[in-house]
């Protein structure tokens, strides 16, 4: 991603907020223009999904004919441990078997999110043109350490632009590593010799998120100790424990800027976990539970919209006055206001 | 409330949750008990409560004529300023000026939650039988740090059950003191010398919601330095600038076991922020608003369990598989889901 003309770093969107949001948005002719591998289109499409734009629906409906498509690999882990190279050593890879590769970045540490390193960032955009990379940060904003609300949408748009395979990118901690699990059709863990990871990859639940796990910085002091720790907390059961099942394998990489020591590993468990995913019907399983909490999500959304406004009108300010004067009480008031919707 | 016999520990609920909802509940009996002081009767309708048991609604609607009448006193603060000795000392002074105290302590760090000094809570349960005293810890399970969802109708019982003053002790840690200015009349804010505090509470936002500032320790190094802080940061505005509104007092107190210096100080505040809530209308907009977002928040999760259960329907499960192929988008389906509800 940084000398082999690969990468083109989605441009920012162009117009403030306020500014945007008066343009009329021709969603058809961004659509076409985005399956066609036009850069803009996309960036163009995730901002309107990400600033909740009034064209989302439309936005939506447009991409839905052209979705399903997608690998979608989660990657996430302590900060520290080294996703961002392993990222850009996996999208090399990738571009190299000649897939086309989407990056969603929702780690305020990652360089990709704009965080540390300019100079990538900026190498990055010497090569717009290439359309075979699209890289976009995503605002983490509404959830605590976690993952944009927006980027389901967003994996719906880089899905619909035609990428084999879209890499969301996040930083494991609180619930983040949770959510990603929840949107990846594979998840991977990385874990860096000497940090500890092993004793808090149990904590965290970690366990139960990963399909493949990468010790990353494999050259280090303690790698050995750290596949022994991961393998002894495999033995303790969960759910790979029961047959036909699968068990999480555990490659050792040294992602570096020069160096991509076992990524070919990696993306060979990837494949054998994407044709478990087929043969077993996780896949199908993980993809239709998904879409149903997202359903749902939006659905939940939609009601407490309705409810706020409900919120403004004189009927809840009514029967908070009751509610306060002991005339009623709160659970029959809710029925009320439900009942208004 | 150690050694003048005032105090009554609510006691635990007799039974497991699995024979306790079996158990036939006679709601009407409970909630004439806890009317007459019985600390037995108080203690199983909070269970109830917050347990969510299906008597919940049936328990709301026979609270609800009994209520409105209790003072609600927040008190937040950092872990180490004091907030367990001075609700000890703030309870024992309620008490000598004959009036029936609740507490309700939402703070994993508190005696009184079951945390730290097992001493006390049994030394509190020497003097059962006073019933002038309620005191109950309250899981916070369900909210990230925060008050327990169960709270405010905890607080409706111990309202029923005839205290005067409702005392909610809660750590003053990410939301929580939000959540706490929400549900009380006057919000007391404890500090402490050189802790860092000032500093902090702009941070945290604790200038918003404090009604009562209380620099306890007062006779530590720093404690002026503390107040001249807090002064300076009221100087700087905030919502409190504007003609006749509250302008936070900041006692100073040193409560300990043996010593409640400046105890009586805050509650003459109390008292004089009372008559500032009756005579300019706040209070009574804050019980108001209270109240509508506690019917917002049943309203919710209502709407929230329906969709649940169309969860476990066979309409979800085929809207998501339509998503999946690419037939519909999931704001379509998102929209028929809440049409079937």
């Amino acid at each position: 991603m940084t000398s082999d003309g690969t990468a083109v770093q989605a441009p920012a969107p162009e117009a403030p907020r306020g500014r945007r949001g008066r343009r009329a948005v021709d969603v058809p002719a961004l659509v076409a223009g985005a399956r066609e591998g036009d850069a803009r289109s996309v960036a163009r499409l995730i901002s309107l999904v990400e600033d909740a734009s009034p064209a989302l629906r439309e936005v939506a409906a447009a991409l839905a004919p052209h979705t399903g498509n997608a690998q979608v690999l989660g990657l996430t882990g302590s900060p520290g441990v080294g996703k961002s190279t392993t990222t850009t050593a996996l999208v090399r890879a990738l571009r190299a078997a000649g897939k086309r590769v989407g990056v969603l970045a929702v780690d305020p540490s990652s360089p990709f999110s704009g965080g540390a390193l300019l100079g990538d960032r900026v190498r990055m955009q010497d090569h717009a043109g290439d359309g075979g990379v699209y890289i976009r940060s995503m605002a983490s904003r509404g959830h605590l350490g976690g993952l944009s609300w927006a980027t389901p949408q967003a994996l719906r748009v880089l899905d619909a632009a035609g990428c084999d395979v879209v890499l969301i990118e996040t930083v494991g901690v609180g619930q983040s590593e949770l959510e990603i699990a929840s949107l990846a059709d594979t998840t991977l863990v990385l874990v860096a010799p000497g940090m500890g990871d092993g004793i808090q990859a149990a904590k965290a639940g970690i366990l139960e998120v990963a399909d493949v796990f990468v010790v990353n910085k494999a050259d280090r002091d303690g790698a050995d100790q750290t596949v022994r720790d991961l393998r002894y907390m495999q033995s303790l059961g969960g759910r790979h424990s029961e047959a036909g099942s699968w068990r999480p394998p555990i490659c050792r990489t040294v992602a570096a800027r020069d160096t991509d020591n076992g990524i070919d590993e990696v993306l060979a468990k990837v494949e054998e976990h994407r044709q478990w995913l087929e043969s077993s019907g996780e896949g199908h399983r993980r993809r239709t539970e998904r879409a149903a909490r997202e359903i749902e999500a939006i659905a939940l959304a939609a009601l407490r919209a309705r409810l706020g406004d409900v919120h403004g009108s004189a009927a809840l300010a009514t029967l908070a006055e009751r509610v306060v004067a002991g005339e009623t009480d709160p659970y029959v008031a809710a029925d009320e206001l439900v009942a208004q919707l």
